[in-house]
C-alpha cells in the first residue's frame, strides 16, 4: 500500500503531477535541483526536501520525472541519489523520457537494492499533466505496476503496461516519432493553405474530425493558426526524445527518414534561438524557407 | 430544388455516394465508363446511361466522382460531355481531387452555359463513403453550396464551404499531406516498435488516444498490425493527390520536404507492384529498407 511518495523534478510536468498526487490524499516529500520551482507544492501539503535520497527515505514509492538520460542517472546513482536510501520493498517510478539501454542499467541497480523499478514515460504535455489525463506507457515487473496503479490514476488516464523494463520507453519513443510527423504534416498543409490565401480556420474546421485528422491538428493548428507558439511541449525537449529515437534506430540499423527529416528541421528553430518555444514552432522554419512572412 | 441527380463515376467512393442520394430520395441517373460498376444502382432505383452528356440531360445537379484532372476535363469538355447538356440554372459539382487550377477552367465553361459550378473533393475513404460521414470541403459560389446543400448532406457529415472555386481543391490538397505525414509517422513507429520486439496491440492502446493520435493511427494502425493490405484507399490514389500537392508547391515555390519524401517512398510501393493495395502497404517499403521480414 502506497502512502509516502517522494516526488524528484518539479518542472513544468512534475509539477501539476505531483499536486495531482497531494490533491489524491498521497504524502509527498518532493525535491527540485532549483528547489524555489517546488515551493507551490509546499503550499499544497508537500515537504520540501534537499536531496534525492532525502525524497526517497522512508517512501513507498519514488517518483522522477527530469529531463534527459544523465539526469536521471545523476539523481539515481549520483552522490545522495535515490539508490542510497531507497527502501527495500519500495518502488522507483521514472517518467522522464530516456534511453532504454540506460533504463535497463537502472532497473538493475534498483533491483540490487531490493527494490522494483519500472519505466513510465508520459504523453500529452503540460495540458495533461495539468488535466490529470496523461497517456503513461509503463515497462517492469507487472507486480509493481500494480501496486503503483493508484499514483498513475491520480496523474493519468489511458494507463497502459507494455511489457519488461525499457518497454515504456520504447513505446514513448514510437509516440514521439508519431507526434514529429504530425506535427510536419500539420505545417506542411498550413504552408499551402497560408501561400495559397485559404482560410486557415475553415481549413481547421474541414480537415480536424476527417482522415487528416490528429491531436496535433486539433490543438497545435490552432495555435499555429492565431500565432501563439509558446511552449506546451519544448523544440528542445522534442529534439531529445528525437535524439533517443535516432539512436535507437542507429543501433538496430532502422531507416526512419521522416524521423530524421523532423529532426533536422527542429535544428533551424535551435538555430534561430526557438528551442524553447513550443514544437509548433516549426511552422516558422518552413514559412522562412519559403519566404512567407506573417 | 434538386430532383433530378446526374452521377457520373460509380467506383469504390461514388457508388456508396450514389446509394446514399437514392436512400435519401433523389432521382439518379448514373454513369460510369466501366458500364457493368454501375449496375447494383440500378437495382437500387437509379436509371443507367451512355454517356455524361445523358447524365446531365434534364438534372438539376451533375455530381461527378473520377479518378485525375484529364478525366473530369473530359466529363465535362469532351465529346458527349456535361458541357453539351447542362440546364441553365444547374449546378454541377466535381468531387473528384484534381488540380485547383483546372478546376477553375471546367467552373467557367460551366458559367458560361448559365450554370454553377462548385468543387468538392471529399476525405474519408470508402469507409467514409458507405457510412455517408465522409468530411466535404467545398468551393464555390455559397449560393449553389446552399442549394445543393441536401445532396451532400446525404452523403457527408462535416461540411464546409472554404471559398470560391479551387479552394475546395486546395483545401483537400491540405488535407491529404496531413494524411501522407501522419501515415508515414504511423509506420516508422511501427518499424521501430517491430525491431524492438513490442507488442503492437499494446502500442496501439498506449498511443493512440494521447498526442500521437491521428486518424491514421486509430484506423490503418489496427489494418498494419493485422497485416491487412487491401485498399481503402489505393496508393496510386494518394501518389496522384500527392502529385497535385507537389505540383501546387512547385508553382509556388512553397518547400515540403516530408510530403516529397512521403511520395518518393510511395514511389518504391508502386515500384513493388504494391500500388493498387491501400496506402498502409507503406509500411513495407519501410520494412523492406531494414531488413525486416514479417
Amino acid at each position: 500500500m502506497i502512502r509516502r511518495v517522494g516526488f524528484i523534478g518539479t518542472g513544468i510536468m512534475g509539477l501539476p503531477m505531483a499536486g495531482h498526487l497531494l490533491k489524491a490524499g498521497f504524502a509527498v516529500q518532493a525535491y527540485n535541483r532549483t528547489r524555489s520551482r517546488a515551493e507551490p507544492l509546499a503550499d499544497q501539503g508537500a515537504t520540501l526536501v534537499d536531496s534525492p535520497a532525502a525524497a526517497a527515505r522512508d517512501a513507498d514509492a519514488v517518483i522522477t520525472i527530469v529531463s534527459d538520460t544523465p539526469d536521471v542517472q545523476s539523481v539515481f546513482l549520483g552522490a545522495d541519489g535515490v539508490c542510497e536510501t531507497l527502501a527495500r520493498g519500495a518502488v522507483a517510478v521514472d517518467m522522464s523520457t530516456i534511453s532504454p539501454v540506460v533504463t535497463q542499467e537502472i532497473a538493475k541497480a534498483v533491483e540490487q537494492r531490493g527494490a522494483a523499478f519500472l519505466d513510465a514515460p508520459v504523453s500529452g504535455g503540460k495540458v495533461g499533466a495539468e488535466k490529470g489525463t496523461l497517456s503513461i506507457m509503463c515497462g517492469g515487473p507487472a507486480e509493481a505496476f500494480e501496486r503503483v496503479r493508484p499514483l498513475f490514476e491520480a496523474m493519468g488516464k489511458n494507463i497502459v503496461h507494455c511489457g519488461p523494463n525499457g518497454y515504456g520507453q520504447l513505446t514513448k519513443l514510437c509516440n514521439q516519432i508519431m507526434c514529429g510527423l504530425n506535427l510536419l504534416g500539420v505545417c506542411e498543409a498550413f504552408l499551402l493553405a497560408e501561400k495559397a490565401g485559404l482560410d486557415l480556420s475553415k481549413v481547421l474546421q474541414a480537415t480536424t474530425a476527417g482522415a487528416a485528422g490528429s491531436w496535433a491538428l486539433a490543438n497545435l493548428g490552432e495555435k499555429m493558426r492565431v500565432r501563439d507558439f509558446a511552449p506546451a511541449f519544448m523544440v528542445d525537449l522534442q529534439q531529445k526524445d528525437l535524439r533517443l529515437v535516432l539512436e535507437q534506430a542507429s543501433g538496430n540499423r532502422l531507416t526512419l527518414p521522416g524521423t530524421a527529416l523532423v529532426s533536422q528541421l527542429f535544428h533551424a528553430n535551435q538555430a534561430a534561438g526557438e528551442g524553447r518555444e513550443g514544437t509548433q514552432a516549426l511552422l516558422k522554419v518552413l514559412e522562412r524557407m519559403s519566404q512567407i512572412a506573417l
